[in-house]
């Protein structure tokens, strides 16, 4: 074990909120640490749906996901953030003094006057079919449930199960990338965009994906890879279908993960916190954005932004007792970084 | 007196927060007019600092002032907001059934369900330097406190007075278009940004501005029109100058305005709101940005864009009591308008 870390926040998540939060405590003079489970910054935006317009953000009628992720990590690199990412934040320990160490199930441990959790929806586990081999062909045997790469599905035989926007987006989107494109659906219609569903319906009757409506995946089969799968549809009539690849889109599953037992006070999965520091019950432990929660709360990203500022400014107040926080426009002197 | 506007919300203030409170309400399906007492949409970000850069909207590197006025108009674009604009809103009615007529100085009634107070520092009004024929020549007899036009300036005698951010941002601007450009400063040292100060020193060295430090105006002079007036230094040494516009840049004073006298709860020149709904004393009027007080409170554009989003939330149950509202993603279906 290598010799921990030292910050002024250690910042846990890596998403939009957590990034931002890099910039608001820089203008305060504090250093950050982030951490994140994934292997990159952006948390969902840039794991889920990195090309998805979002239109809510001020001041961009339209904005693609990953775009944003990238005018933050622009935002905030006058501030130097360091990073620990691929590693998940396992336990928190606060020291006498009120700082607190942070460590990973990696090993590293990171030595901060104050955390900010920025979690999301936690460390959230994608939903899985109820298939009796399913783990027979996870870790590149076959299935996966997020598509990080889609050149490495070129030439491949996909299928697809689900019928919300991920599936929709990524049937259209590998319809020219798979030699052979299916979708399979439990339902008549779809839950995604309506707009979405047509260009896949249209898709299927030109003939570029397979369709299969009303269809449950009930079988995979192969021996040590994935090589065929059983579908049956309402009419209990059993097909089988070639499969290289199975990406199964149902959606992702929230788990709060280890934050859970850090004995914060807890709503449904979701850290309390008031609505004047975004303080958890924990003093010098800060929740903000989706994982927290209070009243009124919305979960939406630029809520997030709001609290991060406010959680800088108590943060600030929590390690420097007594001392003044001046709320400083970035308009008058621009913004020093370190 | 025209017959009355109706409209679901009256946002009273259409500064950049006013602006995005249309599209939160848009979402969900209300509509709004917005009244302002400046002649154009943007608020201090159009009338006060238009070309100056904001560093901490989030998204944004960096953007100036107007543009991002630009784009938040385009972005409400698909609601339809509706405006009066040059009209100060001076009277509110609470009606039986709960809803508000709200009237301006120009006789305008507006109908509306809800009342949004977005309204920024309040209606503000220039310091003014204390002169005892000031008036004489205001009204464009020679002296305005804002820039509205600087095109208007060509090729005239023009004295700024002040040592902030304003006078000396102008400073640098007319110093290419006035004829003659006169720097009136009571202090030896500026109060603007290092950088500015910096670059108008330079312009005064290369005698392209006359630079009067530690020297106040103290007299105007003209018949009906502006013609000179007396500075004097430090040293009571007198001075007379041929002017055609004077531009005294002292700030601006925030007055809360005909708002104060609305009954609300207020707490130092600003509206006390609780942080759930960012409501009032007064159920059903909500206040949101800079004129707005709880704890915690900070005066920042991305605060005041949270806070619309909240109150939109509110306002929806506040005119549908007992309906459900939710939370709709514009990433999944994006932004349907009127």
């Amino acid at each position: 074990m290598s010799a921990p870390i030292t910050t002024d926040i250690v910042i846990v998540g890596a998403g939009p909120v957590g990034l931002f939060a890099v910039f608001e405590a820089g203008l305060l003079k504090m250093r950050c640490h982030v951490v994140d489970a994934l292997p990159q910054i952006g948390g969902q935006l840039s794991e889920i749906y990195p090309r998805k317009p979002i239109y809510d953000i001020p001041g961009f009628p339209d904005v693609l996901a990953q775009d944003l992720i990238d005018n933050l990590e622009k935002q905030i690199e006058p501030f130097h953030p360091t990073y620990s990412l691929g590693e998940r934040v396992e336990t928190v320990e606060k020291l006498e003094d009120g700082s607190f160490v942070v460590g990973t199930n990696e090993g590293t441990q990171i030595h901060a006057k104050a955390v900010c959790i920025a979690g999301g929806l936690g460390s959230f586990e994608p939903r899985k079919p109820p298939l009796e081999n399913l783990a027979d062909y996870e870790g590149g045997k076959g299935i996966q449930y997020m598509v990080k790469d889609p050149e490495k599905f070129r030439g491949r035989k996909v299928v697809i199960a689900g019928g919300g926007d991920s599936a929709l987006d990524w049937c259209m989107y590998l319809a020219d990338v798979a030699e052979e494109l299916t979708l399979v659906h439990r339902n008549n219609g779809f839950r995604g965009a309506p707009d979405s569903a047509a260009k896949v319906e249209q898709l299927a009757q030109e003939g570029k994906i397979n369709l299969l409506l009303s269809t449950n995946v009930t079988a995979l089969n192969g021996d040590g890879q994935l090589a065929s799968m059983e579908v049956t549809n309402k009419a209990k009539e059993v097909k089988t279908i070639e499969v290289d690849d199975f990406i199964p889109l149902f959606g992702l599953s929230p788990k709060l993960g280890p934050i859970g037992e850090w004995n914060l006070g807890i709503e449904k999965n979701q850290v309390e916190v008031d609505t004047e520091k975004f303080q958890t019950s924990t003093e010098g432990i800060f929740a903000i954005g989706d994982i927290n929660t209070y009243p009124g709360k919305l979960k939406l990203i630029l809520s997030g932004f709001h609290e991060s500022a406010l959680m800088a400014h108590a943060a600030f107040k929590y390690m420097n007792p007594g001392a003044k926080v001046n709320l400083k426009y970035t308009t008058v002197n621009g913004v020093s970084g370190f």
